[in-house]
C-alpha cells in the first residue's frame, strides 16, 4: 500500500500567495448569526456580552498572529489586519484565512460561559472569513473607515428600530417607519420619541472596537493613554512584551493614525 | 459619515468560484497539534476519544452542508467531499473552506467534554483548511485512496516508534531504528518485539473514518449494512431523513465504491 | 550596478497553472474586427479569403503545438483544444494563451498576401485571446457545440441582414425586419425574399472549420476520408507525421465523435 | 439548433480582474529567439534593425493603449506599463495581456520589411505574454530597474563572448573565459583584448530603450528634450496630441523620475 500512485493528487492543490507588499485582511462575518443572536436571546440593538465576546475571541487572534498590527470589529464580525510585508504562512490566503476564522470560532465558543455565564451556548456557531488586499495606506484606512461607517449606520438604524419595536410597533411598521429615512430624521425619532441623544450612546456601540498593539512602556503608555484614549482598559499583555488595547474610538479621522504612526508603519 | 465614499474598497475583493463540474474537497488539519495532543496527554499512538470528537466534528459539518456526500479522517485532519454540481455559496472557495473549518472547530470545542470528561480543554485549539478540485471520479478516489494510505504508513510508524519509546528507548533511539525500515520490517518489530499483529489492530486506527449519508430506509438499511459493513453504528439521523454513517473500513478497493454506488453519482 | 537588490521584483509574478486532468481550451477573437472587416472590403455575410486565412493561421498554431488536438473556428474565432494532460509549458495558463495568439497572430499578418493578393493589409490587425477549462469530455462537446451553433445563428442572420442590405434596406430597416424572428423565419425570409435555399449555402458559413490531426497511414486515411469526410483537402503534413484536416463538417451529433475516437482519447 | 442548452459552458470562465490601485506591467518576450535570430542573421550582439523593430512595434502598442504610461524594452523583451487607475477591459488581466503580445506581434511582422528591407522573413515568430503587478512606485521603479540592469549585465557579457568568437574562439571556448568574471573583469578584457572602451558602446545597447509620452507642447518640449534627454527623436504623435519619444537613457537613477513626475502621477 506504497503511498506512490496516489500522491500526484497532490498537484491538484493551488497555490495562492498574496501579492507582496499588500496589506492583507482577513474579515471574518457570522454565518447565519440572525437565527443564532435570536436563540440566545441577544438583546437589541446591542448585547453588551456578545460584543465583549467578539473582542475576546479576535484578541486570542492577534494573540496567535503577532504580524496583526491591528483589529476592527462591530456586530458579528471582525477584520485583521495583516501587517503589509508579514511571512506568517508564506503570505498563502487560504491558510491565513482559515486559521484566523478556527481560531476566532474556537475561541469564541470557549469563552462564551465567561460572557454568558447564566447561558448555555445552544449549539456551535460559525463564521466565515475571507481575504482580501490593499495596496495602499490609504486603501485600508478607507476599508476600515468603510467597516466603521457601516457600524455607525447600521446602529442608528437599529436603536430606531428596535426602539420603535419595543415602544409597540410590529417589526414591519418599523421598517416600513425608517423607510427612506435619512441620519438626520433618525436623530430626531431617537430624540423626540424616546428621549434618546443619539451621540450619547455608548461609544462601544456608535464606534466598534479596535483593538492596537501598544509598544510603549507600560508607564508612559498609561500616561499617554489618558490623554489619547478615555475609554478601554488594557486588554492583556502578549508574550512580545506589547499589550492589546481594545479602544471605542473613531478611526476614520486623522487624529488616530496621526497619534499612532507605529501602525502604519509597521 | 455616509459611506459612499468609502465602499469602493469592496472592488478589492476577488472573485474565487470553483470550476464547475469538479469534485470539491475541503481539508482541514489540526494547527500546532503536536503541542496541543502533548498538553492534553492524548494516549500515543492514538488517542480514540480525540478520534471520536474529530468525528463528532466531522458530523456537525455533514449536518450543516447537505451537499457533502463523504467526509474522510484520520489522526487531526478530516477532509469533506462536496458533490460535484454543489451550489452551496455559489462554489466560493474561501466562504466554502472557511465555514467548514469554522463549523468542526466550533463543534470540537463544544463537544469536548463529552468525550474528554475528566479532562477541561486547555486553550482554544485551531484548524486550517483548504479547498482542493478534482475533475474526475477516478481522481478523487485516488484523493481519498491517498489520505487512506498515508494513514496506514503513519499508524503503523507510529505504532512502532511508540511502543519503543513504551519500552525505554528514547525518542532519537526509536526514530534511528526506524530510518529506512519497509513495511515488512516494522510488521516484523511490531509482532516479534511486542507481540503485536498488526493486522488485528482496530480498523479505527489502521483505516481511519469514513462517514457516509444513507439513503434507504431505516429497516432495509440495516440489513444491508449487516452484509455491507460490518462495524460502525447510525450515527445519527439527519434532518433530510438520511443517515449518517461512520465508518472503519477500506476505501482504497473497489468494494467500498461498488457497494455504495450513490456517492460518485451525487 | 548588481541586480541582486531589484530582483525581489520577480516574486510578484504569480503562478497560474491549469488544474490537471481537465481540457484546456484557449479562444482566440478577432479585437475590433467590425472595423477591421470595413476597412478591408471583407465580402458580407462572409469572405472566403478571410476565413482561409483564419484557418491558415490556426494551423501554425497547431504546427506549433503538437499538443493541440483539434482546433475550431469560425467568424473572426478560433479555439484551440489541448489534451487533458498536457504538460505544455507546465500548463500556465498566460504562458499558454499568449503564445497561442501571438503565432496566430503572426501568422496571420505572414500568409495575408496568399490570401488578399490584391489587397494591402491597411494595418497590423490584433486579436484577445483566453484559457478556458473543461473537465469532462461532454463539457468540452458542449463547448464546441456552444461554438457551432453559435456559427449557425449568427451565419442564418448575416445571410439574412446582409441579403436585405444588399437589396436596398437600410442597415437600421435590416435590423428592424429581424428584430425577434424565429429560425423558421429567416429560412422564409432567404427562400421567399432571396431565394436562397439556407440549407444549400457552403458548409464553411453554416459548420465553420474543425481541424484534426488524422493519425493513420496517408494511404489508409485517404480511402477513410472519403467516407467519413466528403470536403476537406489534407491541409499539410506536419512534423510528427499526422496531417492537419481542416474540415466544414458537423460536430455537435455523435457521428463526428464516434468516428474519431482517438480525439477525446488523447 | 438553439444555443440554450449549451451555453452554460460560458460559465466556466474565470474572472481574472487585476487588483485595483497596482501597477500594472505586461511583459513581453521573445518565443524561442535564439532560433529566430540565428535564421536572420542578426548581427552580434546586437542588431539594431532588429532592435529598432521592437521599439517599432512597442510604439503600436502604446498607440493603441493610452493608457500605457511607459514601456521599456530590450533585447527580445518589452514591459508595458499601464498606470494603477486604468480601467481599460475592465482591468482584466488574460484580455490585457494577450491584446498587448498580439498587438505587438502584428505589428512586428507587419514593419519587418522597414527594418528589414533586404531579408525576408523566413517564418512567422511568436511572443509570449504575462501581467505582473506593483503596488507602489518604488516596486514599480524597482521593476524597471531589474529590466535595465538585466540589459546592462547581459549586454557586457554578450560583448565579451560575441568580440571573442568572432576573433576565433569557439562558444564553448568563450563562455569558459568569461566563467566566474566581474563586471570589472569583462571591461579589461573588452578594454585590452579588443580595445573597446564599454563606456563608449552605443546607449541603445547598455541603457536598452524607454518610450514615454510627452504631454508638453511641442515647442517647449524640443527645448526641454535638449537639455533633459541628449538622443531620441520625436517618435510619433499620437491622436491624443502627446508626442512618444524612445530614449535610451539611465531610468535607475532619480534623475529620469524627477525629471519627468507626471508618469508616477498617472
Amino acid at each position: 500500500m506504497a503511498n506512490s500512485q496516489f500522491d500526484y493528487v497532490k498537484s491538484f492543490e493551488s497555490m495562492d500567495s498574496c501579492l507582496p507588499n499588500c496589506w492583507i485582511v482577513v474579515r471574518i462575518d457570522g454565518n447565519n448569526f440572525h437565527k443564532f443572536s435570536s436563540k440566545h436571546n441577544f438583546k437589541k440593538p446591542n448585547d453588551d456580552r456578545a460584543l465583549g465576546l467578539m473582542t475576546r475571541a479576535a484578541r486570542s487572534v492577534m494573540e496567535l498572529f503577532n504580524d496583526v498590527v491591528l483589529s476592527y470589529g462591530q456586530s458579528d464580525e471582525y477584520s485583521f489586519v495583516f501587517k503589509k510585508g508579514t511571512k506568517t504562512y508564506n503570505r498563502r490566503s487560504s491558510k491565513l484565512s482559515s486559521v484566523v476564522v478556527s481560531q476566532f470560532t474556537s475561541s469564541y465558543v470557549y469563552h462564551w460561559k465567561e460572557y454568558f455565564p447564566d447561558l448555555q451556548l445552544g449549539y456551535p456557531p460559525a463564521f466565515d472569513s475571507r481575504t482580501v488586499l490593499y495596496p495602499s495606506d490609504k486603501n485600508l484606512r478607507d476599508y476600515l473607515s468603510w467597516r466603521q461607517a457601516d457600524c455607525h449606520i447600521n446602529n442608528m438604524y437599529n436603536y430606531c428600530f428596535w426602539n420603535l419595536v419595543q415602544s409597540g410597533s410590529t417589526k414591519h411598521e418599523a421598517q416600513e417607519r425608517l423607510k427612506g429615512t435619512l441620519s438626520s430624521d433618525k436623530n430626531e425619532i431617537l430624540f423626540s420619541q424616546f428621549g434618546i441623544n443619539y451621540n450619547n450612546l455608548p461609544q462601544l456601540h456608535r464606534k466598534g472596537t479596535v483593538i492596537v498593539r501598544d509598544k510603549v512602556t507600560y508607564a508612559s503608555r498609561n500616561a499617554l493613554r489618558k490623554v489619547r484614549w478615555l475609554n478601554g482598559p488594557p486588554l492583556c499583555r502578549s508574550k512580545a512584551q506589547s499589550m492589546l488595547l481594545a479602544l471605542n474610538i473613531d478611526i476614520i479621522g486623522k487624529q488616530f493614525w496621526e497619534g499612532n504612526p507605529h501602525i502604519l508603519a509597521a
